[in-house]
């Protein structure tokens, strides 16, 4: 089996990582790094520069992932500055932003990059929906103030119950990347 | 004259730079680029790496900045953010976020870093100050919702008489880095 390593510090990313890899027989390490970003527009940007800084920490193959919600009513706001805009304003700060707007809709992207030290390769998925107007039970970061398209329930509420990754944006990326790397063999 | 330049791609700081330089006799080019910068928690360790990849630009002894500003209620957002959260939610978001609290102090905070490809050396300068409740006329950026301590006005409107400079977090780093630059030669 080919070794492959999910470099991130944030625990909760890998066990969705590892949850979806393991369906298709991929078994993923979690090393645990917390590595500089570059200040980018772009978060497949911010993920390429990732892959590569994380190469150079651990000489292995591995992947990395960026991700962010972009919020239109708020010119795409927390977007790429997703992690830091949470722990500074979290779900609270972004309900009060829109507060008084029925115009509420959003998209959850992510990145992943592959590198193995020769080249890397990214893998896009997005999930589109809209914003609560209250904060949910269950899930990480903005989980529990997103509701994807076609439901009305949040990725909060849909983790509870393990579905959160049908919809997930991770998981669409995921894909993705599975299909590629399954043909690497 | 020793050669200097400015390394940024806002215009409004550079004319804040070249207005208190100029005081001192010192001639400041305005090198109008866009640099990656890192992501991390300090604006110090933004304003040294940006020195370096400006330095790589024009191999001339140049200054950057960084700046930010930092409301207590919001745990320090926007800071090292600022300007894309200025450029999303901008200063209405600001104060919606800040809607019904009485507690709202902040700090306007910048750092230079000189380099001339031997050694990088920063300067720091913090202005106290609060949150008005309104937005004012004059200025650019934040400085429509930024009363400096001791006073009751906006930056905003202290820079259309001029007297921004003298409260400024920017112009108090300059000074430190004057002094240090004049014994350079």
């Amino acid at each position: 089996m080919k070794s492959l390593s999910f470099v991130s510090s944030n625990y909760n990313k890998y066990l969705e990582v590892q949850s979806v890899l393991s369906n298709y027989g991929i078994n993923v390490e979690f090393a645990s790094i917390s590595l500089n970003e570059i200040q980018s527009d772009s978060i497949k940007n911010i993920a390429l520069d990732k892959s590569e800084r994380a190469y150079r920490e651990i000489l292995k193959p591995l992947i990395v992932e960026d991700d962010g919600l972009f919020i239109d009513r708020l010119n795409g706001f927390p977007g790429q500055y997703s992690s830091y805009i949470f722990k500074t304003i979290g779900n609270l700060g972004i309900l009060k932003l829109l507060e008084g707007s029925a115009f509420r809709n959003a998209t959850f992207k992510s990145v992943f990059a592959f590198n193995d030290g020769k080249s890397s390769t990214t893998f896009v998925g997005e999930t589109k929906g809209k914003i609560s107007y209250k904060i949910t039970e269950g899930g990480w970061g903005y989980d529990p103030i997103f509701i994807p398209e076609g439901l009305d329930v949040t990725f909060g509420v849909l983790q509870m119950t393990n579905k959160k990754s049908f919809f997930s944006h991770r998981t669409k990326a995921l894909n993705r990347f599975v299909d590629w790397y399954n043909r690497l063999i």
